[in-house]
Formats: structure tokens, sequence, C-alpha cells
């Protein structure tokens, strides 16, 4: 027999990410009912014909009601809007978590819509996901084995940090605390840095004359680099608007390391070539071991 | 009854390349001998063991007698130091060509080597591979439905052009021909930029303070964008070098778009953002259709 660990969840914004973390905790068995809230009725429809939500409401205050855990997952744009549409039905024993890639932003949008941050809220971020999106695409594994950086706040409870915690542990992912400045950081560097080379390396090279050939030309090595940029372009534009400071910082770190190998190259530098390439092939080889 | 191209082919460089080049052609059962030549016996011994080759040979010179057809599959940094070797024993019915990821440092090693370049000199480029190396990982079905470039020379003659043609043919690949200044246009672009990107960026964050959590907190999206960063590093310094240029002046035009991007990330320029990344989206998907 399962243990309950949410008796009645809410998730707003019912899509890969959200409609996962549904799947995850139904086939665990740790939830009584799933709530689904969002603005589109037939988006809603499908996701309780799949079976991923019990019931649906477009109305967000009554779609919380009674709830003892509320999940935003929608996109970094819309978590103001969803928190004061929330604010004035929270209740002591209702826990507010989200799921954003960016997090001082989401602490931004509580506090404007809040005033003073519940302590019932725990902001976090699954390090997940596929190029897929919508609750089609959802699959109760998409968390096993993977990272749950959870960013508590200087307000939040330890019964509310206990319960995102074990909510997450739930659906098999290693859950991990961080701060919220850290957490930007370090996702600056290893997720949204990434994302803007690949989008503006394909961009780049979609402007160029031999456009054409360019693409005919590019062999499985292009494929794997630049999947990232098959990424949705709204959720990217958000990113960039929230974690705007992290990722400009990480950047120009990144320009002035590249600039550097370009002097390299010009002046025929065959020791810092070798030695770089040499340090990066390490460092990524060690970085694969360590996921397998 | 298959129909014999190459009576004794050698090949320099028995490693992925050209071991899966060997392959190929006794597959398609379009070669009558096949001699490896190369430095390291043990190596040679290996490749004869498995099948690549019938026999071996370290002496250049020796190993390219009586062959209709020689290919280089060395470094690039050893192009010119192999046509040393051979230029003493060429004959008229000897077809010339290579494997080189640039092509004018092929083509100048050879005038350095040859003095009047034979028309029997035929420079190509598979693009093909995978992030291992070595014999052992050749195999017959490398370059099936892949491209090959073909850069015929001014000197190049129809018959040499047709027979490097035929061979890549037999291999299953789709054979393409363009200029050996175009092709290295090209190639900056698609390749060695993208790969420049990928080793520049995971040395960036291995240098961070925080490298640690930066490499635990990477999802599965960081470790397809930086695979190539797991690519030889000797090989890639001899690209370097070999296609500095071409190389270089698409690294200016990628920092350029990345100015721009970085620009409206700072500004909260949504227009830009949503444009680019959609832009950038549509090319790639569309890349991908053609190539599925």
């Amino acid at each position: 027999m399962s243990k309950i660990i949410i008796n009645k969840l809410c998730i707003i914004g019912v899509g890969l990410i959200g409609g996962s973390l549904a799947r995850a905790l139904k086939k665990a068995g740790v939830v009584g009912e799933v709530v689904g809230a969002g603005r589109d009725v037939s988006h809603l429809k499908k996701a309780k014909a799949l079976g991923v939500i019990d019931q649906f409401e477009t109305d967000i205050p009554l779609a919380v009601k009674g709830c003892d855990m509320v999940v935003l997952a929608v996109p970094l744009g819309a978590m103001q809007s969803v928190f004061e549409k929330i604010a004035p039905v929270i209740t002591n024993d209702m826990i507010i978590t989200d799921v954003g890639s960016a997090k001082a932003s989401v602490v931004k949008a509580a506090q404007a819509a809040f005033k003073t941050i519940p302590d019932t809220l725990v902001p976090a971020h699954p390090i997940a996901g596929t190029e897929k999106s919508g609750v089609e695409a959802s699959f109760p594994e998409l968390y096993e084995n993977r990272r749950i950086i959870i960013t508590p706040l200087e307000t939040s409870s330890v019964a509310a940090i206990k319960k995102v915690h074990n909510m997450w542990q739930a659906c098999g992912a290693e859950v991990v605390e961080t701060s919220v400045e850290h957490h930007d950081e370090v996702l600056a560097a290893t997720s949204h840095l990434p994302h803007m080379l690949a989008y503006s390396l394909v961009d780049t090279l979609a402007k160029m004359d031999a456009k054409k050939e360019i693409f005919d030309f590019a062999a499985g090595g292009f494929r794997d680099f630049t999947r990232i940029a098959s990424s949705d372009p709204d959720m990217w534009h958000d990113i960039c608007l929230a974690n705007g400071d992290a990722l400009v910082t990480m950047i120009k770190k990144f320009t002035d390391d590249l600039q550097l190998l370009s002097t390299a190259i010009e002046k025929n530098d065959s020791t810092y070539l070798k030695e770089t390439f040499a340090r990066a092939k390490k460092a990524r080889d060690e970085f694969c071991e360590n996921k397998n």
C-alpha cells in the first residue's frame, strides 16, 4: 500500500512537464486527486481523456480550492498573473511550487503578486524535458534519475520544503537544494548559454548565401549540436528575459574565451589549440562517464 | 558478379575513415587487393587480422607500388610528408586521393611535394565519421547515404575524377563536386565552427568555480550539444591550422550575431528574440526533415 503524499493536487499548465508530473505521481500511487487548470478547455479535455488529470477547471481560484499542493507549470512570463489569481484564496496548508527554468524571476513575480511571500511557497526546477511539448508528449518516467533543484526561500517553512521534496522523490528524481541566485548562475552556464549558441549558430548559417549547401553538407555532429535550436521559441524568449543578467554575463565570458581561441588559430598557436581541445575533451568525457 | 573498380588499392592511414573505406569496397566486391600503409606495425597487424586489409607495408613508396588507387587517410598535418614519399614513384595510372577535412591545405601540400601537381590527383572529403577513432571502430556501412565532396583541380583528368567518383559511389555514398575554396568555406561554417563552439563552451565551463555543479546540473541537451567536444584534439588542431582563414572569418561572423542577441537580451527586445529563435527553429527543423 502506497503512502499518499498529496491529497488533492492542482497542476496549472498541463503540458509536457506538468503532465509528466501528474502521470508520475499517479503511477507511484502517492496522489489522491489531480485537478488540471489552464485556459484552453480542449487541451484540458485531452489531458483528462488521456488519464493525466481527473478533472479540470479554467477558473484558477476555483481550481486550487481544497488543494494541498499547487504546481505552476506555466511559461515564466505567465507566473505573476497566476500568482495574482491564487493570492486571494491561498491557505496555510496549500503548498505552492513551480517548475520554471529561472528562479529569481519567479520570486520577483511572487513578491509582486503576494506582497508578503507565503511560507508555503517553495520554488523548484526539474532538470528534465524533451524537445517535444504538450500533454500528448508527457510520460510518467520523465523524472526518473533526473535532478530536481529546489530553491527554498528564507520564508519557506520546513514542512513545505519537505512536501515538495517528497513529491519529486516519489517521481524517481534526485532532489538537490541550492539558492535562487546560484541556480540561476549555474543554469545560465549549462543550459541557457548553450541554447543561445545553438539558436545563434543556426541563424547565422541560415542567413548565409551558401545556406542550401551548408545545410546539405552538414553531418551528424551538426544535427546533435543544433538539436536544442528546435526548442520552443516563446519559452526561450521568456527564459532570456527572466535570467537576462546571468545569461549576458555568461555570453560575455564565452565570447572572450572564443576570441582567445580565434587569435590562437590566426597565430598558428599549436600549444594553445592542443591544450584547449584536450582540456575540453577530458572535461566532456568525464561529464559523460558520471552521467552513465 | 561485381565489377572490379580498383585492382590494387593502397590505404595510407588505416583508421576509422581509411578502414571503413577498405571494408566498404571489399563488401561491394569492387576491389582486388588492399594494401595498408602506416608507421605502426602493431596497428597494421590488427587491421590485417580484422580482415580490413590483405597485406601491409610501413615503407610508403613500396606500399603504393603497382596500385591503381592510393588513398591518403592521414591527419592533415601529415599530408605533405606522405606526398613527398610517393612523389618519386607515382605513375600515370596511379590515381591519388585523400579524405582531409580541409582541401586548400591539401592542395598546398601537394604543390610543395610534387612541384607539378599530377593529373591523377583528385582531393576528396567524405562527410562521415563517428566520435570514435581507430581501425577497430571501422565498419563497411559508414558511407552509406553520406555525402562525399570531391574537389577536382584544374589539373585533374576526367578519368581520375571518374575513378574516385566510382569508388565512393560503390560505398553507397552520394558524391557531389565543388571547388576547393567553396568546400573550405562551407565546412568552416557547418563543421569547423560548431566544433570550436563546443570545445570553447566546455572549456569555459570547466574553468568556472562552480564547475562541479555545472556539470552535475547539465541535462541531456548539454550532452548532445557538446558531443563533438569529445573529438580528437590533434585532428582538430590540424584542421584549425589547415582552414584557419575561413574558420576565423566564420568565428567573427558568429560572434557578431551573438553580440546582437546579447544586446537584445539586455534591452528586453522581445521582437528580436522571438524572431531570431523562430527563424532558427524553422531552419533547423527543415534541415532535419531533409535528412530523414
